[in-house]
């Protein structure tokens, strides 16, 4: 069964992740979802990525706002793929949590999806679960339809209002 | 045999896509390099997406600039995992490429990586096909152990430097 | 009689679309008010960009927020005027639509109104529906007399209140 | 015969302008290209503006760098669509004269396209003028169909270059 | 009798405005207060501006928001001392105002304040008029020692509440 | 005779100051221009704003760069008109400049110009000073005159080009 | 026993400055927290600043918004290390006060916390401080302790939530 | 002997670097000049951090650039102060360095200094020191004035060549 982890830098980072906890339930993926901050616990972050592989982790998420470091520590600790999951904040709309993901070093990427964009972080980790798993991807094929159709729906919904 | 899709919207855009190309080669992966532009080939990126996992792909980098639409439109049409490689502007130093890129709307995420992170982007697909191809994994720890040592290196010869 | 298209990626950028309509219908054009995601329904988006012509619209307004393709997308697939309304978001304030929308490639532009700019979305399409209903251009320049004989009545009030 | 107007604030924005002015000649579209300042020559702005109906003018571009008023003040003035065309400059990369031009206030609006965006200013002139002049129109598919089969030249001459 | 113009693109500019009229009122001096916009009522702000010097006006304070042209629109017209007062937006903050009154062309200057600084538009407005009111002068002095007073009264309350 | 003080926190920022001195020097007024830093020489700072009114000043022109305190450190010390000059930086094109320099807190204003707007520094401070000096307003009249009458005159050069 | 400056340009930004208060009073760190404005009571801070090492201050922390040259102007009066808090404004969420903060030129360096950084200004305080008086650092040791338990608690609390 | 470390995160920021080295080496501090990277050297960064305080450092300055988390993760590991050095990126002239430098969140501070601030960076650490080291406090105090001297002399060649 895959597995993926779902870190966030603080409890406060709950609900932004929620939306990632819950596709990856939805999809039955296996979660393990964990407060580790990379500054106020760098060894529970450094076990963590060390170890996630034999953990048997096929992906890794990571929540993070302002001076987000968390994406990078962990990647540097792992050859997983991690998905960096910026907080909004105060300063530009997120812009600081945004840039301090995504402007990784040569080396060591991380796979960074758009401000608040928990449920993206999830369905991104099912797409990189899907490339070993086919059943994952019969599912997102399916998701994908039903995304369709619930805009298809919106659209005739609106033709009878207007 | 493992193979990543590897698109650029014009093709000016190939100096920053060359990076990837080099390190999937390096790694023993196939890809097919394409110069496809939402814009310009809206039926050529429909047709690539569509067909992609037909065609043996499991990962695709798309790699654009400015109003960046490339990595959203493929996604759109499939579920493999697309990587989104912004390139470089004059606006603000590529934050519309990045922003264009990174700020999906909710189902459709792509995986961003820095503004001209060529390399970072064949990285990413590399990490996202070691959940399945174990010689990539193996490859890519070597790589980072390859790494630490040069970055090792280049401090041995700072101290004899100064 | 003159049509136009009036397309939003999401029912929830109706509020920013409605005045665009209103203006529409004031000035008796027809319109066709469609939720249509560039990302999530992108058959349903290429059919409708290939056909407007034939359907008879002459013009295209298409709302969307964050990484805002809907505009590019559509006008990749028709030579119609296409107008492109960002979406306010939590990023500056909608930088990230107004960026996605306005920076397009050489060849494909998207004709781009200010953030949220519902209304102004819906003149433009009627000053370009105005070069060949001159009712409609009659109808504009009693508009513009409106606009300033409000704002002149608005002066007179404030003189009265001070 | 059609014809459009294109001023510029300076003439230090004639390079910025040259790419319009071409592709309306290719087409060809009548031009009157002007040097017209809203802040040095007012008078001149207005009266262009007043008259420009008369003149035979369908459509007005307005290229301007920094505090870009010159789509605005020339659109206060007439019911032609107006085209903003922002000049790059070194204040983020011509953020200031995009945001001068695009952010214009309800009931006056402004077209605007991409910084240095002069190729596309000139081809949304020509898309507005082809919903009344069959011939642009036809002008405008084959135009796209050119740049569709450069992009697909493009794409084959680099399969032989790797 | 020294005399202010302050002026306002829209009349829900106006509680910005306020703090200008007021410091204005307490230093004893004029100021015709008006709603005039640069792209509704263009004639008026051409005259308005035309003819400020002969009705007595010393300096002009124009006030607007987004695309905001109306500083630079009245010193277009005008060898007065205009102060430009940006009004807060949703677009980071009002850095559209602000860069579209600031950034002003060579040869016609808008001398620019802060975000929402309607005080400091009036007291900018009194510090020129100072150099040849001396009354006005003397009274900025006072004004500087209040506010003076005003923090070291501040600093004694905190140290009481400490 | 109209004196100006102009000061710079760097001499490097010289080249910026330029434009100033030589558009005051060619309306005939005094200049003293003073190397004069906010942080590294505080007192000469603070003598010479308190000293200006007594020295015969009636304006101030403050060059500065990147966290460009000078203006407001001037403006803190005189209630003379102080305005502000933001020199470009590789921070955005000067944006820290013109920040640091425009959103002073209520009660000590600093009129900016754009960044690098040393020409428009001059001529501000030269419209302050013709309030009270007849022959500077004459002068600043045939100034806008000539300008005007230059850019005709690239208008005209312009149509003889095409 | 040490001790701590702490001043504001305003007592409205005293809620910023409470946890830096409360962090210092916790370790046991003298503070004199003052209401100074770098321009309302310029004399107030140059006194304040030339006079800090004396009254026996061993590291000044400055909280400013807006154009915040608190900092600069404390720090150009002495050699103690100076802290900047910048205050959050509407401008980008504070950008203002942070590049005003931290873009010092050479020479006169500032230690810039982020954004209405109230604790970590504190802590910085009592980090330098901990390089004289080990007590400090004993208790700062502690303090890293406690917050590790504290967010390996939240883990665990997580963990029964889920 | 007071010791300063000093870290880049690759040897391409030793130019930024340099400065600070020079400053404390001036002041004859000693330093520990080194590469390790936050991404690609963890072990390392977590074992200089670790003992640095054994190893008799009492300030630590952090070079690095892009996502630049060296700073924060060095000051996760020790309660020495840490010094962060955001060099500059194509990004907005180095925001994305400052914004993830200085954004830390509450509990672990960096004293961020301006963009590729390498002599501010060392003068900092020297201003720390001297809390604890008069001879370093009396040669900041020399520094100081002859800086003062510095811009004195400018100034005096400015009114010769003027």
């Amino acid at each position: 069964m895959a597995k993926v982890g779902i870190l966030m830098g603080s409890k406060s980072d709950f609900e932004v992740v929620k939306p990632a906890v819950a596709v990856l339930k939805k999809f039955g993926v296996e979660t393990e979802v964990r407060v580790i901050s990379a500054h106020r616990t760098p060894d529970e972050a450094h076990d963590f990525a060390a170890s996630a592989k034999q953990n048997g982790m096929e992906a890794i998420i990571c929540a993070a706002g302002k001076a987000a470091h968390l994406g990078g520590v962990i990647a540097a600790m792992t050859t997983l793929p991690v998905i960096g999951l910026p907080v909004k904040t105060d300063m530009m709309g997120g812009l600081d949590s945004l840039l301090s993901i995504v402007q990784m070093p040569a080396g060591i990427p991380v796979a960074c999806v758009g401000v608040n964009g928990g449920e993206n972080a999830g369905l991104l980790a099912l797409q990189i679960l899907a490339i070993k798993y086919p059943e994952i991807d019969q599912k997102l094929c399916e998701y994908k339809q039903a995304m369709k159709e619930k805009i298809n729906a919106d659209d005739k919904a609106l033709q009878e209002l207007l």
